[in-house]
Parts: C-alpha cells; structure tokens; sequence
C-alpha cells in the first residue's frame, strides 16, 4: 500500500467516525429539544467540532435530521427485518418483541415520538419521511394479517387494515405514557395484553 | 352607572377580548411549530399587538403555554364533565363521542399532539401538567371500568388500569396517524372497533 493510499484510508476513517460522532449527538439533541428546538452550535460543541466543522459534514440541520433517521431506519432493518409482525403460526410476536427492545432504548423512542409530533406540519422537513413510514409499515404488515386472520389465529372481523392502523396506534399511543412514568408503565406487558385481544383470546 | 364605572367595565372588557385573542393566536403557532419553535413575536402581530402590548398581558411564553392548557381543559370539562368514559350501562361510549368530537378539531388534536411529545422532556414547562392530565384521567376512569367488568359490559380479564392505559394510548396514538392522513384514517371508526374488542364483543 502507497503511503498516499494510508493517509487517504485514515482519512474515510477520520470523516465516517467524524460523522458517526455526530448523528450520535445530534439524536440526543433532537430527542431532548426536537427538531426546531435544538442548535447546531450545541450540536457542533458536543461532537468537539467547531460549527463550520459540523457544516463541512452536514450541510444543514436538515440534512443532519435526514441522516439521524435514515441511520435509525437501517439499524432497525438489520435488526428486525423489513416487516414487523414475525412468523407464521406466531402472528404479532415480532412486534411484540420490538416493543421490548424499545424498553432498552427511552433515548430512540423519545427522539421519535418529538420527531413525528413535529413533523405533522406539512412544512417539517421529516414530514413525508414519517407519513411513508407508517404508509410502507401499514403495506407491509397487512398480507401477514390477513394470513393470520385466514389462519384463524387473529380476529377475522375486523378488517386487516384497521387492525395495522391499531397496530401502530397502539405502540405510538403507550410510548407516550411510558415515556413519562417508565417505572410505572408496563409498555411491554401492556402491549402483550393488547395482542391477545388481536388474537381473540 | 358613572362614567368611571362605564370606562371601567370597557377596560375590562377590552382586557379579556385581548386575552383571548392571545391565547387563540398562540394556540395556533403552538400547533404549527410546538411551544419551544413558536416566537412570541409572531403570537404577538398575529393578535394585532405588540410585542410589550402581548407581555402587558402574559409575562412570558411559559405563562401563555399555561394560559392556553387551562383554557382547554375548561373547555373540555364543561363539555364532556370529569370522567370520559360515560354512562353506566354504555361504558366508553363518551370515549367515543370524544373521538368523534376531535375529528371536527384537528388544530387543537394537532396542538395536543405537539405539546405532549415536546413536554415528555422533564425542563419542557407543561412536564407536569401532562403527567399529571394522564394520572388524572387513568384514576378518574378506573371506577367506571370497574363498574363495568363488574356488570359484564367490559372484559374483566385484563385489569382496570391496563384497560385505562390502553384506552388513552389507543386516542392519542390514533391521532398521529390521522393528522398524518386525515382523509385515508377513520379514526373514530377505527376506535370503535377497539372499543368492542374491550367490550369482549
């Protein structure tokens, strides 16, 4: 290897940690004061740069935003797989077990939940990213529920559509509460509970 | 009447008009941008006053914050009363009627919406006030749940207060997916059909 290939290696190096370092704080951030709420500066103090060294990497807030949730997109896709409900014969088990991960994880859940809150605005800049987000999960999850229904191990009078609707609902609506009194709310017990009602138990 | 009492009742009555286009005006950029991006400028011209004239009235954004929750929980109490959930003999059913009811007022849904996610931060002004709102809520709704396992008209095999967490988990979580799409999202449909699962129908 040339010498000029080392220092060209060191620095890919340099820039991808540089950038790791801060999408970690700007998450942080984002999840404390939400999108509007946070700035750059402090985001730029808590990766050790300067601001102009934060902008050399991420030209806007925005732009550092839209690689905060594209980074938590892929995690969450290597970790779960692109559909939430898991395998057949145990419908809704994988959900079951994202909202357990999500109990190890406030900081994640919190930074979402200020995250779509805000981005309910039409002019947020995450605006379309979260309303695809629900739209391709909704898609996704429906032909397995309609197996599972088919199957006799969901409710089959309820529509499938409403039941990813509910789905959703479910975790976005606990999430609040637990994030406020997470000693005293049982998010993932509670969930459990929830899908045996799905299962018509 | 004296004249002096004549001006006066114009003073007070000119002070409770401003008030309350203040607090109409900021609703507004709370529900468009949250509590922490709204400007108090931009509050202060949307009701035709100055920035000094909107802190004669509210010292600070913080006491506007409040002023505009209490006035909607007095708004709330005189139309639904203290408990939610209704009548004896049609348990949820003025849960329903709520969902209903904030179908006709996605601004205010969308308000609540953005000041609950962004108070879930412990420093956020209105913390308390939410935390609070939802112990209230749960604690108040319990009795009736009760009652009604107690009389077969709602499932007794999951516990009362799992049965008020999910209640209100299942409205706000329902309302993001809404706001997000309130044309595709039949959220009052949709929490009916959540309402006889907890029926056991």
């Amino acid at each position: 290897m040339s010498k000029l290939q080392q220092t060209r290696r060191t620095q890919a190096e340099r820039t991808r940690a540089s950038k790791e370092k801060i999408i970690q704080a700007a998450s942080e951030f984002f999840a404390q004061q939400g999108y509007r709420g946070a700035k750059m500066a402090d985001i730029a103090k808590a990766a050790n740069l300067t601001e102009p060294g934060l902008l050399h990497h991420f030209a806007s807030k925005t732009h550092l935003l839209m690689a905060v949730l594209a980074e938590r997109d892929r995690v969450d896709r290597e970790r779960f797989g692109p559909s939430l409900l898991g395998e057949m014969g145990n419908p809704l088990s994988s959900l079951q077990k994202l909202v357990e991960y999500n109990e190890t994880v406030p900081g994640l859940v919190q930074l979402f939940t200020i995250l779509v809150a805000e981005s309910i605005q039409e002019q947020h800049p995450a605006h379309n990213f979260f309303m695809q987000r629900y739209q391709n999960g909704r898609e996704q999850d429906i032909e397995v529920l309609r197996q599972g229904q088919a199957q006799g191990e969901i409710r089959s009078d309820i529509p499938a559509e409403d039941l990813t609707i509910m789905l959703y609902a479910m975790m976005d609506g606990l999430q609040i509460q637990w994030l406020f009194e997470p000693e005293k709310i049982d998010m993932a017990r509670i969930f459990g509970q929830f899908v045996r009602l799905l299962r018509g138990e």
